[in-house]
């Protein structure tokens, strides 16, 4: 008998989530049947997009959402044998049974020198992410001007490359010295520190005064509105998300878009990359493709031991990590 | 030598205009020289778009901007003869002269029993911003539901109607009884008067307890938040104009719209008509087309006299007109 340690919601979130929103339980796991494997967690993601989900997908007492690198140890499944590694939609569990559903295989030519949490970074969902906001909805051109905030994060700092990559000038910004630091590492053209600029308005305009083609927005609210005042006209704005309002316990108020989005026929899109699923296996070949041939970097933010869950998904939502947090069991 | 009267602009308009805003001022046109033509207003527009591009288009002391049909009375230019008539973008004018190049001959087949007027109306610039609105920026389908605001105004209430001809459920709001029963008329399935419902939020809801596929937004601010709520995932909104925001002094505040957009991924375009150009002669012709059927009507709210343009436009800015607002000279 496995026993699974898990964290559960045992309070919806009001404002930033905090320790004692969750609760720590200890599960026994069934015996896998026909058709189920066992599996062991390695490497799991906390993301951003955990807590306006949250609301939406979960119930008080639920294990929390989330997704994992694991391995499988037992298999009653031949699609997934012992010592295969999958990426399982499974939440925030050392272990797990599940009968495949919601389980993808780690590609069978992983490289060796490739950490197989990247599976949860640039190579898996915040990677995609990146590419179809630039792909499919910016459509993003050769030598347009392409804005990115929280770009120093798990898909800003992707999305910064791959626009590097297509041959566009990149501006972004982020919210400390040493993010600003990285995003020179990666080649960006030009990074602010929002939180120590005196106007946002006036860094937006030094960055790029004719304005923006593209916005790849990670943040919303008064950046966003501040940012649809630079686009150029037929401007188009990919919102992937909006950590800024996340924790709000009373929305934020701000200016209506209407009238700017007129004058300058603007085109704003919100998306979640599960649109494409069917485009993950090409998509995260050529994330792999860009990694290995060393145009695409990817930084993480590990955090040691299970038990520490919480306190890498509160710190994220505060903004302490530099590119992809990761806890490594 | 002919005497043009001209309104003009003397005070850049702050909040609602006022009639002091305007001065009525009378100018000795030269005679047409080669290639110019002689124009004599019929027909004048006023349109709500007048009051934002007030700002971005004009200086204190210039002719207001705008459009009318007028007869050609003397032509040293062949493409405009003596008698035929022009759609002018010449702004508020009786009589101008004009070296064809802001000028559109009305169809040469236009009938004789339906006004020239309906060249700034449902066959014109209103009409063609409806049918862009709905085919290039919603891509609207059979079977689709479409919310449309400032449903009764000359853009709105071919909105409704070319939803109809294509196999749409049409939801209208508009702002008094009688512009509810005139969308009535129309055909529109479900009406509301914003002023006068309990909760935006619940006649939304019990027009379309399923939601939106497709708004085509004339107001901006408080309807288009919350319509936003009502839209199904995948959602298109068209955003035509904002005329609850054109008369602010100090930009009015609502949530952001990042939330909602990203969870049912929601896109939203800005549109002028004049992207479209080079489809207007067929656009004008499927309109006319329609007009013939009967499948599209058209109504005309008609302030007499050239004097009244500024109390006319005054008069839509606060929703006095039913239909195409028109000075007739």
């Amino acid at each position: 008998m496995v026993k699974s340690k898990t964290w559960i919601l045992i309070k919806h979130f009001d404002g930033l989530p905090k320790d004692s929103d969750f609760k720590l339980k200890v599960e026994e796991l069934p015996e896998p049947k026909d058709g189920e494997v066992l599996l062991e967690a390695a490497f799991l993601s906390v993301d951003p997009y955990m807590r306006p989900f949250s609301r939406v997908r979960m119930n008080e007492g639920d294990v929390m959402i989330g997704t994992q690198v694991a391995k499988v140890i037992q298999s009653k499944n031949p699609a997934f044998p012992v010592g295969s590694h999958v990426v399982a939609r499974c939440g925030w569990r050392t272990h797990s049974v599940s009968d495949g559903t919601d389980l993808t295989l780690v590609m069978s030519d992983w490289p060796q020198d490739v950490s197989l949490s990247l599976a949860l970074g640039a190579v898996g969902m915040p990677g995609m992410t990146a590419l179809y906001g630039i792909e499919e909805v910016l459509g993003l051109q050769k030598g347009e001007t392409l804005l990115v905030n929280a770009a120093a994060g798990a898909v800003g700092s992707v999305v910064g490359q791959i626009a590097k990559i297509k041959g566009c000038k990149v501006v972004g910004s982020a919210g400390s010295d040493a993010k600003v630091a990285f995003l020179k590492e990666l080649g960006f053209d030009e990074t602010f520190n929002y939180k120590t600029i005196g106007s946002l308005d006036e860094a937006l305009k030094q960055a790029s005064p004719d304005g923006y083609d593209c916005f790849f927005d990670n943040v919303g609210g008064h950046f966003s509105a501040t940012a649809l005042q630079h686009m150029k006209t037929f401007g188009r704005i990919a919102i992937c998300g909006g950590i800024s309002l996340y924790n709000d316990t009373t929305p934020q108020m701000g200016p209506y878009p209407q009238i700017p989005m007129i004058f300058k026929q603007l085109k704003m899109e919100g998306f979640i990359q599960s649109r494409w699923e069917h485009k993950h296996p090409e998509s995260s070949k050529r994330l792999m493709g860009w990694l290995k041939e060393g145009k695409l970097m990817s930084r993480e933010h590990l955090t040691k031991g299970f038990e520490n869950m919480p306190a890498a998904f509160i710190g994220i939502l505060q903004g302490e990590n530099i590119g992809k947090a990761i806890v490594m069991v």
